[in-house]
């Protein structure tokens, strides 16, 4: 039961400090406003997260572990199952803010770099991963390599992303990444695959 | 005189509060601290700058000029002309610590949204306009269009410059700039025109 409750008064700190660092920053946000929005007191607060670095990791753990169960697509082919998964961190962006706060605080250097870092090392292996089995099944060239490929990708979407928000608020992203996506397949995709591809971009995001 | 010295003391400032804003970011950056750098009393600062905000839109409007001027290229094929403006940014980007902190603050939203907002739809409309050069000489294709080329291009680079500098401190950079133009000459290039684009792309960053 006492567990029950930590872990409910953990989740809604988390949402708490993901929203404030969201709207404002890291620096900006304070623990007294986060302990505020989370209805818990100060003491509490500092009981669970020591300092205001131990919160900001634990939404980019959160984030990090929200971004990747998206990525959970079972479609047969690798890069449908990319782009699928492209459009669930895209919702993600939308409607979340503990992945909105996460990728936001990520890019803000300094304190964080090392946590960061090691995200985007995590993430940048998976997609190429992905890559290599598309390498393998055919349906992507080696013109670009796979290793390549991860590394240009998750960059891409990262702008792509952020520069929505600075322009629309996000209202945009959704063709902003079927663009991503269609500069990508034209790019790399083997010619027997690429209307397909295209096809599924378009049914992704369309 | 006086005006000169006047010049001289407000480009102090812009470098002092750039180096400020590059290393802490807008929020913790203090009017204290970049009088400091710049060897000036808070009073002479607050004459010319009135407000963090107003110093913050000076260091961006000075990154804006300088990454424009770096799109001086006059090689008479337009993506050529891109590739070798885009290794000039990624060069400010590591050498001019001004274009850094422009970039940096233009991404932290909330205060500066509008006028990085307006900083994006000309960098934007410049690049739109040399992929409508490069449609017309017949160096691209039309699959995507110079409009949503323009698009994505610029947040590519950001994305691009921002993880390589998480990743390494941009260490990378010239390679994973290198790597994006082999993803977009891949994807819009004309055929006759493909390996000569590649070349330039090891030209410009081998």
């Amino acid at each position: 039961m006492v567990d029950a409750g930590g872990t409910g008064r953990r989740a809604a700190i988390v949402e708490a400090a993901a929203r404030d660092f969201d709207r404002d920053g890291y620096e900006t946000a304070s623990i007294a406003g986060i302990a505020r929005g989370a209805g818990v007191s100060q003491g509490a607060l500092h009981r669970l997260f020591p300092t205001k670095r131990s919160l900001a990791l634990a939404v980019i753990d959160e984030q990090n572990a929200r971004t990747f169960a998206a990525m959970s697509s079972t479609d047969p082919s690798p890069i449908a199952m990319l782009i699928q998964a492209s459009r669930g961190i895209a919702d993600l962006l939308m409607s979340d803010v503990v992945v909105r706060a996460g990728i936001r605080i990520s890019l803000e250097h300094g304190v964080l770099a090392g946590q960061t870092s090691s995200f985007y090392e995590q993430w940048i292996a998976g997609v190429v991963d992905v890559f290599r089995l598309a390498v393998a099944s055919g349906e992507v060239q080696t013109t670009v390599s796979a290793e390549a490929l991860g590394a240009t990708l998750v960059p891409y979407f990262t702008g792509v992303q952020l520069v929505s928000n600075v322009r629309s608020g996000r209202a945009d992203l959704l063709p902003a990444v079927a663009t991503m996506w269609e500069v990508l397949v034209h790019a790399v995709a083997e010619r027997p695959h690429r209307e397909r591809l295209l096809g599924v971009v378009s049914a992704t995001f369309g």
